[in-house]
Order: C-alpha cells, then sequence, then structure tokens
C-alpha cells in the first residue's frame, strides 16, 4: 500500500483512503490529502471537479477493491483452501498492519460510513456498493470451494461483519487479540 | 432512550451519545450538544470543566453502560435463556432501532473509535474501558448460563465484534438483513 509511481490523482485518491482510516472522513480535510499526497495544490478542483463527496467516493472504493484482491489471492497462495482458511486470510492483512504499523490505521469503510451514513451523504452510495463487492468476492471464493451459493452469501456477511467489528476492537484495546479468537471461534462454523 | 427529565448535565451527555452515533465524534460540536439538549448555553464550562474531550469520555462509558444493562435485562425475560438467545436478543435493540428510526444513527462506540484511536486522542482511555465493560457483562451472562468462564470471554469477543460489524452492514444497506443473518448463522455455534 505504498504511495510510489502513482498519479497526482492516484495520490490523492489514496492519501484519502488513509487519512480516512485514521481520522474518519469528516476530520479529513481536501487540503490535508492534497498535502500528504504531494500534489499540485490547484491541481484538486482539475481533478475532482465534484469536490470532497467525489474524492472520498472513489476512496471508498479503491479500499473496497484492495479489500477484493486481496480476498482473490487467497486461493492461489493456499495449499488447501478452505472457507476457514480465507477468514484467516483476511484477518492476517490487518494482524500485518497492526503489528507493523500499529493501531492507527482502521477500516475506511468503516470510518467513512461511521461519519456519513447519517449525514445522509451522497458517498452513502459508494459506502453500499463497495461492501457489496467485498461481500461478492468473499462470496464468490466460497462457491469456489464448493460452498452453496446462498450459504456462500450468508457466510460472507457473517465474516465480513465479524472482521469489521474485530478490528475495531482491536484498535480500542491496542491489541490484534480480538483478530485471533474470532479466527479461531469461527473455523470450525464455517468448515463445518 | 429518551431525554426527558434529566439535569441538563445528563442530557448533554445524552445528546452527545445521540449526536456522535449520526456524525462521528469529529462532526460533533460542543454548540450543536448545548442546542440539543436545551442545556443553558453557559453551562458547559459549568459542568464539563475537561471541556469535548470530557463530554465525549462520559458519553462514551454512558453508551457502554447502555448496553450492559440491556445485555443484562435478557435473562431475566427469557423463559429459557441460552447463549444465542442473548445474541438475538443483543441483535434486537438494534432492528427495533432501525426499524423505528431508520438507519442514520449507528453505535456510539464505533462512531466514536473510528475518529478518535487514530488521533490518539485521551478518549481513548474510555473507549477501552467502555468494551471492556460490555464484554464482561456478556462475558457474566454466558457464565451464569454454564458457559465455562474462558470460553464465555472468547465468545463474548466474537459476539460483540459480529454484532458491531453487522450494525455497520446493515447501515450501509439501509436494511436490518445483515443482523438476522449473523444471529441465524451464529446460532449452532454459541448453543454448541
Amino acid at each position: 500500500m505504498t504511495g510510489e509511481a502513482r498519479s497526482p490523482r492516484e495520490r490523492m485518491v489514496y492519501s484519502t483512503v488513509q487519512l480516512v482510516r485514521a481520522r474518519g472522513a469528516t476530520g479529513t480535510g481536501v487540503r490535508d490529502v492534497v498535502e500528504h499526497a504531494g500534489a499540485p495544490r490547484g491541481s484538486f478542483q482539475h481533478y475532482f471537479p465534484g469536490g470532497k463527496d467525489q474524492l472520498v467516493g472513489e476512496a471508498v472504493l479503491w479500499a473496497a477493491d484492495y479489500q477484493v484482491d486481496w480476498v482473490r489471492a487467497y486461493r492461489a497462495s493456499a495449499r488447501k483452501p478452505t472457507p476457514a482458511g480465507l477468514f484467516a486470510h483476511m484477518a492476517r492483512m490487518w494482524k500485518q498492519e497492526f503489528g507493523t504499523r500499529g493501531f492507527d490505521r482502521g477500516c475506511p469503510l468503516m470510518a467513512a460510513a461511521a461519519d456519513l451514513v447519517g449525514a445522509d451523504s451522497v458517498v452513502s452510495d459508494q459506502l453500499r456498493e463497495g461492501i457489496e463487492r467485498w461481500e461478492a468476492a468473499v462470496a464468490g471464493e466460497l462457491v469456489a470451494m464448493a460452498v452453496p451459493a446462498r450459504r456462500a452469501k450468508r457466510l460472507a456477511t457473517l465474516m465480513i461483519s465479524t472482521i469489521e467489528g474485530a478490528i475495531m476492537s482491536a484498535r480500542l484495546r491496542g491489541d490484534v487479540g480480538p483478530l485471533t479468537t474470532v479466527v479461531a471461534e469461527l473455523a470450525p462454523l464455517l468448515d463445518g
């Protein structure tokens, strides 16, 4: 998740994701983003004529697609892919992040949702689209592991709900323990 | 959760909970709180010499204790209390809220966590304390239903993580479906 070799436009979307993860959407100003991205000061209006809403909307979908890519990378990497293995893989991303960088940055979808859904923001559309893409990717991987489609959709809802809450819990405690716990506890259910 | 018959101080804490649930902690200004609470304009400094941090910290613990009370109310109300029944009871609060009032207001702990943990806020202490009280209450109820203490703690982590993520997912979709799904999916594991 580095910001190298990207265009100023891409860097601004990426910077938005990172800042929202730490400060929330309301706490992230356009000026902060331009500075974090090292983008030319006048370029924001040019790239994002829809203003901050457009920027945050694109950041939300960027973050969702990052999750989708991560989920899809699991099967190729696993010797014997299982639903519980996929869930452990999803948690591993966060354990690595928290282990390397500390607990400052959480899930961008959760952070944006917390600020924006109750404010009737237009970004709500991208938030819904984002979680649907992520859930569809998880369900698709489960189906590829021979879970029936209807059950796969339900398990995907469970897995994403649980991981989101465990991310929150881990950050509140400054401890990856909740991630480890939910992975171990859900394993028999997911592989059953 | 009404604001009747409370002192101005209590009303300000209560209003903070409600505003943070919809707008996040960063998006909630002291002026909004005073207005929402119908409190005398000069009273804020008097009641909260520690400023907004003190106010939000108290709001976080108020919200946690509200969850604790809700969790503890289950056993007396159930004919045959079970861990899965407790989890359904936890979800019911949110299904009622979303069914009655729509999806504007989410969990105040999640909203405050999203904004504040990455900002090294002093409120992080209350957030940690809040989730620990809530988890201890859930674990205590499980123990009262004959779940061994160590397992009760792990299941409490799972239940709170899952409910938090399902609240977020329900709000993003404008649909209580994710809450219904996680209750049904976790039931065999919780009662197993």
